[in-house]
């Protein structure tokens, strides 16, 4: 046997713990492994593929990163080329895909990655390749799996911020607003909130008033606690047609730059008149070491991948169902995306406590 | 509405927001909460009942310990009393707390414990006490929930000095055992040293040899890795009558004083001529702050515990069935203890990655 | 005798143990030790000053934060007041301050505050005011001391955003700038920066050029290094003229937003077509727990300060000249600021290991 | 220019910072390095001697352990050699160091190393070899130096350990005894115990009576406070002829298991009525990632080395006298080792607020 594992999109804290044990569980089975670097352009001829043996895997597991490089770079089925007037065609690669693992004598191929990634993969095993998909989402928003690797580490990573800012809010009553990644789905937004005490969450799946933010603000303010900490999913939107008003109202506010954690910032001094600061947290999110759940949930997701192959489930995606992992079609996974249910215990018991959502 | 909160046992990771979430939950429904310190003493009159506010719970949800004390001081249907000669008498004093209960206007007593608390709160319940229970068990060694706070906490702290020993093990091509707690289940050792890529794992659940784990240690060495992490519950045992050689081969060692992991390392140095040392992890695994995963689960516990109240859920406790909290009879639960199943992924992955049981 | 503690300023990282250990100190000599309230306007009658106990200094050691408040809110010697219409005038109420502290008993007043607060406290002693200082600045800038408390937190948690960075910029291929804490002095730029192996560092005491910045980035990608980390002080600045070019290249960009990193950040990408992210370190680097280093100097600096008031130092403030703890005049410290020393060892060896400084 | 790097003694958080450091250095400089393997065997032709890239120090700063290993093996003055009988024979290898050194082309060796080391390499340069040493010390035992790296690391994990400790000793009323690194000096005990506040802190260089210890801590019981926190060095000793009494009162206790933490905890115990637990720290102190402040010394003792060959200060090493970093006899560090001096401020500030010191 002969498997190339292969990874799509940014990185994760855990993907190298995934590697590891991918190669060693395969290697341990007697088979050849191959690392396909910087995604499906190494299986298009632009990169190196490279052996993988138990050295390259070597004192990885706790380190953040990948060594295998990831890439944003594209979609074999709408590859983008370059055209002589600068602009850009899409063209149908995939077929170049399936005849360069036939020539390479793959087996299998094990792809991890986000939904685009596994959407790519699906389509490939509807052609014909033998694909197991491993979901890798630091956001959560892979269906199908109670969660997946790096979540847990992004969320404590948000956490120690919160509890940073936390003390210096409450010496200064300050607002500090805290912006967490969260483009679709606000799951770090709201564990590490709900874990951090925040007193206001704001997540895309439940549109804010910033007038109710202000309102939670100054009650608190009235009962004797004059800070305030608001933690916010960079897709956190306002209710209706309230955005157009939100955005102009900051002088020279560039939307690319600082996001919606400076408007609400800027907002919210202005409504309330305390003093509020914001802060992005940003990258940091994605690097450093991976936190234990993490580095085992991504541990098992490499050593049930190889499983999943040794048992053919091509298309399919390793899953925790807690306690276990099992293996589910891709298609189930993607069929619809995964978002933060507000009638979930979490919402509830959020509430239940005096967190404010915005609503 | 009036209840009580009441802790029974050792402190965990979490326990002050599982405090926090009940009473800001109960507050927020206009209840009164009464926190009963020192387990259940408190209601035998041995110590105060406290009223417990907002205030009360202030800024405790990220810190350590409990806010209640703590306490291992007995069962209330076979409460010591020393006679006169010195010994103790058991006495059935469960009456006094139905009694007591009633008098102090409780409509309901959240019983936050391990499985030993659990199961009087059921007897309790029995004899017609309004409980509901939370699960507390570092050692994940309660049924019927995926986990319970303060066993990520554990696990992380185990981890962080598996990767503190890696280093200093592979720079002198050393053995290092480290002792995890695991009295009865292995938890702690599986997890923290799959995470941590241990070499070997000795839990209760799977009986050892000695013989195995030296030969693990020296294939190693064989294979160019001069060093050898091996991680045990304290609770790991040696398969049939190996233990009656282990014990007086050390000369001099009392059996309270380092533990399975001092005698772990006197043997493998025996019997493979390698330096090993041995360090036991203790106290050091119930202290500190609780991850985030720890604090959400505990926030959850709490909030669910009062939900459960409203819902008159007598005799049942909270529990974590991914993704949900539900309630479950605390008889379920205790039905039988939970162990780790050899023949779970978490063990099938290790295996096939190198790591070795000892079997 | 009876003495009074006041802060002025943000708080830092140690704040609380030198509190702590002041008052302790103080108790122990039989003392009565007050607290003032949000720094000078506690003098004022504006706010409270409340008596220190025991009590009120328990386990707050290892807390960041401050338990009496901070401000910016004013100079005593021009104590700004509001007039009819919206202006303020400054009025000289530092006869008030003397006055206030004669009728409340004060034997001695302990001042903890960085420059500008320093200043102040030299003043008020001038005019008959018995004052002792403590210096508190995260940025390492008060003269005569080695460091100060709160300095070595702030390097380590831009030293842990470092490492965060690191994984996923090399994983990515990517240039991260992460600006630091340092608006006139570069030592946690300097500090983080060579201990987090930063390829370049630019700071306020070196001016630097762009193109330099650039240029090092362009040799790390020819040697094969396609990622690189500048660490950037908040206070660092172009050469000259080029600052004009900078400020408008970027469409849309407010000054107060993102800062330095984020127009570093966006000529890189233009200059060197690699994608390029800035972070803004922001308020993280004044909270969370402070270093072992913090909380030992921190402790000594109270302690220190107790033993100053009692040798009637006044005027003076203490100092660490390594290994010991002084006294010092605060206007010898005060005579030029601490700025990081173009010539010293520290810089000499970061551009000896092949850092930048843009110069 | 050939110069070569050679380590002694046990790993310090750091010491792959001074190697990156000082390759850095003399590759800029156009040097060739060489690293010499697991001590002064590597130069008696027992080990490998490998060349040293920019490629073998990348990456490798933030890590603990060490790349080039590390050796008690032995002095070269006194070179162990096992005799047909199994008894070993002392011989004086140190002429053939010069030899090979010659042989090699080294124009200079920096040694890093303890006391013992660079007492070795003190000798090594009177026989003529150009010899620059590099202090590594975690318990900070080295004289001429204000610390050196690896120390800072050590006292932070300690503190760790402390504050974990602490939050379990308050919620069960118990006493905590942790065993910390200082055969000799007490330096890690008390800035890790006084930063962590502690309330006994027993160090070699004060002899104790467990009699003050035990009433320190019915003190505390007696003002309300039920837990205490014991910090002892494993060098610190019970005053005159105590010790006697100690040992044997443990019935079964084995001295080489446990140390003095174990014994001490016993005896507090038995007198103090208060349950009492003990925790050695061991290993964990040397293990894990540098903090800031170590990774910063090691990094300019790297360079500085490289600076001193260039120097040609044989016989010299380098040593932090804050702010500077100088070069010193090897010869004036030895004269008499550091040790905590009672009368310090350290001392002092920790008796004034209540830690008792058992003397």
């Amino acid at each position: 046997m002969r498997i190339a594992l292969s990874t799509g999109g940014g990185d994760a804290p855990g993907l190298t713990a995934v590697i590891r044990a991918a190669v060693l569980t395969a290697i341990g089975r007697g088979w050849e492994v191959l690392g396909v670097k910087r995604g499906f352009a190494g299986l298009l001829g632009e990169d190196d593929v490279v052996s993988m043996t138990r050295d390259s895997v070597r004192g990885i597991a706790h380190l953040g990163g990948t060594i295998l490089g990831t890439t944003n770079r594209g979609n074999p089925f709408k590859w983008p080329k370059r055209q002589p007037d600068g602009s850009f065609l899409e063209l149908d690669r995939s077929g170049e895909i399936i005849v360069n693992a036939r020539q390479m004598g793959l087996d299998a191929l094990i792809v991890i990655g986000g939904d685009g990634t596994l959407a790519i993969a699906d389509n490939l095993a509807d052609k014909g390749l033998r694909v197991v998909g491993v979901p890798k989402t630091i956001d959560n928003d892979v269906a199908g799996t109670v969660t997946t690797f790096g979540f847990d580490t992004a969320v404590n990573t948000a956490l120690e911020a919160i509890d940073r800012l936390h003390t210096t809010a409450a010496s200064h009553d300050r607002v500090m607003v805290l912006e967490v990644m969260g483009r679709h789905a606000g799951f770090i937004a709201l564990h590490s909130g709900l874990a951090g005490t925040a007193d206001v969450i704001l997540i895309p799946e439940i549109p804010f008033q910033l007038s109710n933010v202000c309102d939670k603000i100054i009650a608190r303010g009235k009962a004797g606690r004059h800070f305030s900490i608001v933690v916010v999913a960079e897709g956190a939107a306002p209710k209706g047609g309230e955005e157009a008003t939100m955005g102009p109202s900051m002088p020279g506010q560039d939307r690319r730059v600082g996001g919606v954690a400076t408007r609400i910032a800027y907002e919210i001094q202005q409504a309330t008149g305390k003093e509020t600061r914001s802060m992005v947290l940003g990258h940091l999110q994605r690097g450093g070491m991976p936190t234990g759940y993490d580095r085992l949930l991504a541990t098992r997701f490499g050593g049930a991948a190889v499983r999943a192959v040794e048992q053919q489930r091509w298309g399919h995606m390793v899953a925790l169902q807690s306690p276990h992992i099992v293996t589910i079609p891709i298609k189930d996974a993607l069929r619809e995306p995964k978002r933060v249910d507000p009638s979930h215990d979490l919402v509830q018991t959020a509430r239940q406590i005096g967190v404010s959502f915005g609503d």
